[in-house]
């Protein structure tokens, strides 16, 4: 049964397991995503795991939560005494979320439990969070099927004369109106995003302060991403990269759209990306590493000296993929000095763009669900270039 | 003259005298709020700031800035030796961003600088934002400006039958188009907002995990905040309270809007909020305290019997105002244990709400800028309960 409930169970039996892994006793968990994984709520408090235990819930906000499990607390230093009255042991092993937690927050925990050693909690819930469990995996295939339905809606966004911004705010409430939550979350604290970028022409090869495939100047330097206010003309591409939060699972989706004819070295860039997702869509299997399905791409865009446009022309992204699900950039992250192994059940986006000079980005990005058998696209939707 | 240029060289130097007086030789920043706050712009790098001398950029990305104050690095470790080659000495005592960076990346640039002695950047940095230079007050009178003509295209926004989330799109929607940067940039890496909320009826009082004044129930537990599907009737208020980002600095606003008649009672409640918004404007100004002003509203609460309503019903907020700028939640908090005082050119948003059960929210916010000779509306709208 894929509901939340069961997959809540899984989830801390894949903590707990790879806790005796490592010998940590205890996990200590604050933060938005990590809390909403664990217990399928966000509150402003504090979850903790014990290697074999139940799994304890002090909560500060909000307050009426009817789970008999939910400690009330109004700050963290009455923990370790509240755990103490339930019989559980302070542990002397202690994760915590080393990459999320802010140095000042760590310091007071770490000085409320004082454990003798500690590991990191984060890119532990990292590697656990990226292989799906099957609600999870339901949740995505239900945001990229409404994905997919919103990408035909775009069409019907453009109007002549239009600028990219324009076009990005019709979007959006498109979007909004399908029960987009909006939010665009992220892994890393500077990593600010709207919802995703739409990119006309040049505009695509702006360099970005940020860790996205393209960048895109923006039209404000306090958010320089995305759209820049480029009138939308002919002969010019514009990609759009919308989030699909459809559900609290993000799919990853891009198509690129034309405004009359572009120059035939466009098209054939935009299928040369096409031939690599068929390239990848034919090797990737549970066991293949990353860095080859990085390396067989490259070898694709080198063979066909792509190379100087690929991912982007000043600045270029240095990964072609990334694993999706509660933010937009999971793991594993598909780069040449990749470590990971696919696995089945990961999620995956794939995204080999081209920046062409003086007509835009080309190229499509698709998210994958990692099967038995190979990959399986859940954005399903035409690939070639559309007409406004 | 109220350039970014003239206001950045105020910056720096506040930040120099504060860390004269604190005797810290060196600050390390990196978050982009307060990287833009200083530079005008946002990278992904470092900016190191001695307390005599230069501003140093060292930048990750993006390529291409023209700044010859620019250094490019790949790595954080290369910063000391680039210092040392420019004849910078590395500080004993350094100022890191406590309260922001993640714990993981604070030891990893601890390790890099190995100073003898740290302070918390964050801190200081949100006391000097807290003050506002000319540029930045003339950013917000912007916004508020803009913020308020949005408001009254709103009063369109409403159709027959409409649910809050189908408003809160139509609202969003028109904010975009009149410039909206969409990002709602919050202090504490939980507070998700996405542009604002819209509350109506009941849901008003729905206890939230997060920070703001009012909650409400979201409609999904992933993003447990706002609208949340109630259909708009007769005899129900909708606050809106939508975040005013149309330039890099966020005004605060809230307004109630009604379909029909709604009970006296409620109209009284809304006037309490109103006479409050005047009572601290007879008396705010440089030098008083922030206790001062929330004990004073809450006396008005109390002679009015209406202390259940205040701030919520089962969940009560224990603030009435905050600061704005580039974040929604900046300082000085307006509450009973605040020791901060008001100090010219601070810009602050008040918010005496009430919630009425079986009706909703109502009352006012404002944003005001603090001057010589006291508070002054940043965001003049009609304050009565506007009809649908």
């Amino acid at each position: 049964m894929k509901t939340l409930i069961n997959d809540i169970k899984i989830r801390k039996k894949n903590l707990q397991d790879a806790m005796r892994k490592l010998n940590m006793e205890g996990c200590l968990i604050s933060t938005n995503v990590n809390v909403y994984y664990l217990t399928g709520m966000i509150f402003n408090g504090y979850l903790y795991i014990s290697i074999n235990g139940e799994v304890h819930y002090f909560v500060k906000q909000p307050v009426g939560l009817s789970d008999n499990k939910v400690i009330y607390i109004n700050k963290p230093e009455q923990i370790p005494d509240l755990l103490k009255e339930k019989g559980v042991k302070i542990p002397e092993t202690l994760l915590m979320e080393e990459d999320e937690l802010a140095y000042s927050e760590y310091i007071r925990l770490h000085t409320i439990f004082k454990p003798q050693k500690t590991g990191n909690a984060s890119s532990l819930m990292r590697t656990i969070r990226a292989v799906k469990t099957p609600y999870e995996i339901n949740q995505l295939k239900i945001s990229g099927k409404k994905h997919s339905s919103v990408y035909f809606d775009m069409m019907s966004c453009y109007r002549k004369g239009m600028r990219d911004l324009d076009l990005q705010y019709r979007i959006e409430y498109i979007m909004r109106k399908n029960g987009s939550l909006g939010l665009f979350r992220a892994f890393g604290s500077n990593m600010d995003n709207f919802m995703g970028t739409v990119l006309a022409g040049d505009n695509a090869g702006a360099p970005s302060p940020y860790n996205f495939a393209l960048g895109g100047a923006g039209f404000d330097n306090a958010h320089p991403i995305g759209a820049n206010g480029t009138v939308i003309k002919k002969g010019m591409t514009v990609m759009i990269d919308m989030a699909g939060n459809f559900t609290p699972y993000i799919t990853d989706m891009s198509r690129v759209f034309s405004l009359g004819e572009i120059p035939e070295k466009a098209h054939k860039a935009h299928n040369i990306s096409i031939l690599i997702h068929n390239e990848l869509k034919s090797i990737a299997k549970p066991g293949i590493s990353c860095s080859e399905l990085y390396n067989v791409a490259n070898k694709i865009v080198e063979k066909e000296k792509l190379s100087d446009f690929f991912m982007g022309t000043k600045q270029q992204a240095k990964f072609i993929g990334h694993g999706i699900g509660l933010q937009i950039n999971e793991l594993p992250v598909i780069t040449a000095r990749s470590k990971e192994i696919l696995q089945q059940n990961m999620v995956i986006a794939i995204e080999p763009k081209f920046v062409i000079p003086g007509i835009g980005a080309v190229g499509i990005e698709n998210s994958y669900l990692v099967t038995e058998n190979g990959i399986k696209n859940i954005t399903v939707f035409t690939e070639k270039i559309l007409s406004f």
